[in-house]
Formats: C-alpha cells, structure tokens, sequence
C-alpha cells in the first residue's frame, strides 16, 4: 500500500513561500467571500472566472464581450465597478454563460501566488463536501491555503481549513502544528459557528457594512457540488463526477 | 482615562514585517527551550545573555574570558560547542558572572528581527507573572513574537501567547484573530498542557532526543522573577520591582 499523501494548512498567502509547491493541489480559501462568491457564479452557469490581481486589470477586460467585471476593496465594492464581491449579486442569472472577472483584497492575490502548483482549487462551506470529495479521489500532497486579511492571520479562513483537515485525516498524513491548531478552532466553533465568527475583524468590518446575510450564506455547508478549478488563469468547473470514490 | 494600549500576537517571524514596531514593546517567545534557557542563565547569575544568529558570529566570542558559547541546529547541540540548548545545562552556578553567547535555530533569529522596537523582553511560562506585571505597569503598545519554527507556525509559542492574552486582556485593546485564536487555544491546552504539547511537532523533534524533561520544565510556571530585556545587544535582567503595579 502506498504512503499517504500529505495535507497541510498555511495560514497566511505571506508563508507560501515556505512550502514547495511543484506536484502539489493548493486549495485556495477565502470563506468571506471571494471563494464563496466565485463558486457561486459558476454554479449559477458563469462559463468562468477570471481572478485578477488588480483593479487596473480587471478594468482591462472592460469592452470584451461577455465579460462582467466584479471588485471589492477593504470588504467593499470598488467606485465605478457595477459587481461587489457579494455572492447574492451573481444569482437570479446575470452570470450564465458570461465570464466573471473578479478582483478583491485577499482571496484573488492568494490563487496568483499558488499557481505554480499542479491544481489550484477553490473551497468554501458551500461546496465543503464536493471539494472533500475531489481531494480524497486526486490523493496528492494538499496545501490548504487560507487567503488571511491583508497577509495576516483571519479566522474564518483558519476554522475552513480546520474543517478539512477534519473530515480529510484519516486519508492523508497530517502532521504540523498549524493543521493541530487549525482542527482545534473549528472544533471550538462548530456547534454555533456563526457566534464563534462574531469574534472574528472581518466579521465585525463587514458587519459594519451591513452583509451579515452575506456572512450567513458563506458559512451555509452542502449547497452545491461546483468546485472550482484553475485552467489556463481561469477558474472553470472541476469535474466532481468521474472516479468518485 | 487614557484609551488602552493594544496587544497582539504575531504567530511566526516571517509575519513580523506586517506591524510597524516603532514605539512598541515586542515580546520574544521560544518557549521550547531558547527563552526558557535564557531566563534560567539570568536567573543563575550570567551577568548578559548575548543572542546571536550565526554559529559563525557565536564562535567569534570564543577567546573572551568569562564568555560561554552554546548552540544548537534542529533542537540539537551544535559540533564542538560546549553546551547546547537546555535549560539544565545553566544551573548549578556555571554562568555565575560570565556572559552566556547563544545561538538557536529560531529564537535568536527572532530577537534580532524585532531589534527596531522600543523595548524587546524575553517571555516563558517560567517568568510568566513577572513579565505580565512588567507589561501592565508599562502599558505601551505590546506585539506577542511567537518565534515558530523555521518561520513556520509552532503551537506551544501560540499557547503561551495566548495565555498572556488571556491574562492582560482586561489591560488592553485585544482585538486581532490571531490574538483571538491563540486564547482559544491556550484555553483548550490549560488543563492538561503537556498532554496537549505533544500534538505539536517539535514536542515530537525533541521527544526523539531525549529531552522529555527540558520540556517539562519549559512549561512550568512562575520559577523565576527575572525578565530578560535587550539592552545594546545582550539581555540583561529587566527591573521588575520598581513601579510595580
């Protein structure tokens, strides 16, 4: 029987750096909301999602047709832009069949800098379990990224990716001190989640802008099976139906 | 009334770019063993404790009298140095007087990294309550440096961080999720602290050398008064008695 393969968890974009990225999966976690908000487009028929780093670029794709351009800054929507970064936004069909171009603080930054890897995935509660899935059946080394607030630690993120390394260890090796600490938070947190988050900043800045039914919707689990996927600097959807285990 | 000062926790050294430290006091934790030994030689009479990065720039002492060089690389004693990292090694009256010169793999490097801030301590959970009344009675802007491991997050520096936190948070502004995080997780490992040490990996590295002991003795609390602070260069015994709160 082969070994198994490694999953870990890096905190912050800032420490990717530390971890060799060749052969592995990366899965990108930005909870609140960028992840939430680009599997929301896909499974609302977005034939893709272009994340680009900044408003300059996305401003880039302005007269191509088809085209939405969507950002946020600071948890709030850029000036001139028509699209947030709010997940409600992209339902009731203004995606379908269009390509989303989305910029935002954290989460677009953290898929750049993961690129180099053999996949680059997208999770959030929503597709938690379709993306588990995807991971059990792929078995390669994972890194779970979580995007943080501007470089720094966040929770929400953090208690993501605790909840993986939960429901993943038994198939993976798991063996550092930040997947200990990661499985222990969520841990803390699941039995009211949406209370534990009110201790988190972002919580509390987005709180102030007024999309706390943004913050429950992010942390709403199971509500699709669309894991987004990178191919050729676009994210499309992975497919979750082959080999399944 | 004054607004408070605020406290923070910075959970590994490659984060410490991300806080300007002008005006604040930095905290530098490596509870497994670096600032527990540093205390410990402090405690036992060394008159300074100069922490040094390089195994190279620790030997450049090597021909000054009354000056000790000890080392260690990966939790193990440097070739040729006389003495390594334990916290046993200092006591019976061999640093009486003399000038300890040490360098470690992690907690060294973090001292010379938070240099630019207005006052650096040394904490443990040896010197616990004397450096928590230094803290209060100073009351300037305080950054918890977890020195990690390899700049990579490390649990028992994130416990101890977060069992300051636990106790100062009524003295301060607490109000970042890593500070957050590591209260939660002090909170979890304070009934049982050694039995939760040995979930994080370098319980395990240093399990395996034979230094079970040193690692019960790091977690001791309140054996000692002396709070290390850098002065020009080496760490001397901070004055915790007067102004005390």
């Amino acid at each position: 029987m082969p070994d198994k393969s490694t999953l870990d968890v890096v905190l912050t974009p800032n420490l990717l750096t530390l971890y060799p990225l060749q052969g592995k999966v990366v899965v990108v976690i930005d909870v609140l909301r960028a992840t939430t908000t680009m599997t929301v487009a896909l499974d609302q028929g977005a034939a893709k999602v272009i994340p680009v780093e900044s408003i300059e670029e996305c401003l880039s794709y302005k007269d191509k047709p088809n085209h939405i351009l969507a950002g946020e800054r600071g948890g709030q929507k850029v000036e001139g832009f028509n699209y947030g970064n709010s997940p409600f936004e992209f339902m009731d069909g203004v995606v379908n069949g269009k390509t989303l171009v989305l910029t935002t603080t954290n989460g677009t930054r953290a898929i750049t800098m993961a690129s180099s890897a053999k996949e680059v995935l997208i999770g959030g509660f929503l597709n938690f379990s379709a993306l588990t899935r995807w991971l059990i059946n792929e078995s390669s080394d994972t890194i779970l990224l979580c995007s943080g607030w501007r470089d720094k630690f966040n929770l929400e993120d953090t208690i993501f990716a605790g909840a993986v390394i939960h429901h993943l260890k038994e198939y993976f090796l798991v063996d550092s001190d930040s997947a200990f600490a990661a499985e222990k938070l969520y841990l803390n947190s699941r039995r009211n989640m949406l209370h534990f988050m009110k201790q988190s900043s972002h919580y509390r800045r987005l709180a102030r802008f007024g999309v706390v039914n943004d913050i429950k919707y992010c942390l709403r689990p199971d509500l699709t099976n669309v894991v987004p996927i990178l191919k050729n600097g676009a994210l499309v959807r992975a497919d979750v139906t082959k080999d399944m285990v």
